[in-house]
């Protein structure tokens, strides 16, 4: 049996968050088709923000119902605080992100709280699913978990005990991020083993940024001691509007290739993911894409990791 | 103490061998002296091709005569024959590097005769030195060591009789070449175990290419399994003009990055190095620069290995 990783495609939050042009709601909902197509099976497809905040999620409820109406894949969406919450378990979200920041300095640029209020916030978030929807699950990521361009350096002590407060709160998953680019491989392996030590049996996922060329030594490192799950995006798109020097997530369709080399299967086609970026750039003039398989195309050697074994 | 890790760089040779503008002798000098001043250890300087093959290099001899009065450094070149050994040992460079191909196929497109035939110009090479120049080393590369864009697959066992024969005719030391970034860590992991454990004392280095995005997750897989020496180039520069979708070697700057985050004192100074790699670029009008510390600077939290511990 091959083993199984999973990737979550972020590009349509994480991703548009950044960019200049405003898709449509039919746009990001072609988007989230065809990557359903290519056989992801997680997508973040909005972010429950006000409006005025990111006009790019004006849409946010149109674009998350439409997403559950096509089925096939877990429709999941940031929810920034309380309210964002309210409004995704209202339309029937199947998985809500909420997020918060180790870096005391960076949450409060982030979301104007302490990283204590917003785990309080984050107690009521899941209060609030046991009321109303049940069946939804609820994540949680802990940004600037590898450093923060303001604060400098983030004690690993401090994640490892945010991450064993939001499993002992209830959370379905924990996201650790390198939400500025700072992590290396070593630092992977020792915050990465030290989380899934402290938050148990609750899923772990780990969310890179190819800020500084590490991404996907990153993402190595992580799969070297267990973790399984990882936020990518299409082309690479991506970004964190409140931490300055923040570039791309890691780019969905190397990170498949990466995961599939390594003999772990994502059940991900991607001729169809790259396909399906060369849409989505058609869509976003302007706007700078990376990424390597898209432009090489795969080895002639190449097979999906399901076919090998 | 801090392990040590060598950084070779190779923007003289393999990134110069596909760029449109000629450099001066006194740019390429200029080049080395300030790579050498940033704490590089050795840097292939040239190529001692026929300058009618590639007219980049038909200032080989005075490159190569210049640096070794510069001094400071380990003044490498790549020969591609016997001649251009001859024309190297004249001039007393301090090490050259020979190559041939793993794959028959890209041996043939490469040098026009078979790996064996390129395996007996080796012994003649390791003759020739053993006369003419006994101080001088002498390096082999096995290129299309992890696969090859006209033969695809190339067995493992294959590069490791290579790799064990010219051991045994008195290489210095090998260079496993990812020619065409077909792969992966594993691969790395399982090839370069295999390798080290067939050549016994003679020293190893890995040459990367980030073709798909994988080339600093094969370096961080390579140094688990103790591969202490990595082939780089300025800003990404370089590729094989004989393997069609071969793109830049793995990016100095960041390969140092991840080598001294990991822990590895390479003793050479980033900022130095990206200061460089501006000039080069304005040498260089329209080519293709890579690499991501160059762009987003070092993290905030960044000190060398020697400085940590």
């Amino acid at each position: 049996m091959t083993e199984k990783a999973h990737l979550r495609e972020v590009g349509l939050r994480d991703g548009l968050q950044m960019v200049k042009t405003i898709l449509t709601p039919q746009q990001k909902l072609e988007w989230c088709r065809r990557e359903a197509a290519a056989g992801v099976g997680e997508i973040e497809v909005t972010s429950f923000v006000p409006a005025k905040v990111v006009p790019q999620f004006a849409d946010a409820a149109e674009v998350a119902a439409g997403a559950l109406q096509l089925g096939g894949f877990t429709v999941s969406a940031l929810v920034p605080n309380l309210k964002g919450a309210e409004r995704a378990f209202a339309i029937g979200v199947s998985k809500i992100n909420y997020v918060l920041s180790a870096s005391e300095e960076h949450n409060l640029a982030n979301v104007r709280r302490s990283t204590a209020e917003s785990i309080e916030d984050f107690r009521r978030i899941v209060a609030l699913r046991n009321e109303r929807a049940p069946d939804a699950r609820v994540g949680c990521g802990i940004a600037t978990a590898f450093g923060c361009t303001i604060a400098g350096a983030v004690p690993e002590r401090r994640v490892v005990e945010i991450a064993a407060t939001l499993a002992e709160l209830g959370a379905d998953e924990i996201v650790i991020p390198d939400t500025v680019g700072y992590g290396h491989p070593g630092q992977v392996r020792s915050l990465m083993r030290a989380v899934m030590t402290a938050v148990g049996d609750v899923p772990v996922a780990c969310h890179f940024h190819d800020t500084r060329g590490l991404g996907l030594a990153n993402v190595t490192a992580a799969l070297e001691v267990g973790v399984r799950a990882f936020d990518a995006s299409l082309g690479g798109l991506g970004g964190c509007p409140f931490a300055p020097g923040a570039t791309g997530n890691i780019d969905s369709e190397d990170t498949v290739f990466l995961l599939e080399s390594l003999g772990f299967d994502t059940g991900i086609d991607i001729e169809a993911l790259v396909d399906l970026r060369r849409t989505v750039e058609s869509w976003l003039p302007g706007e700078r894409f990376c990424g390597a398989v898209a432009r090489a195309g795969l080895p002639r050697t190449y097979r999906p990791a399901a076919e090998v074994t």
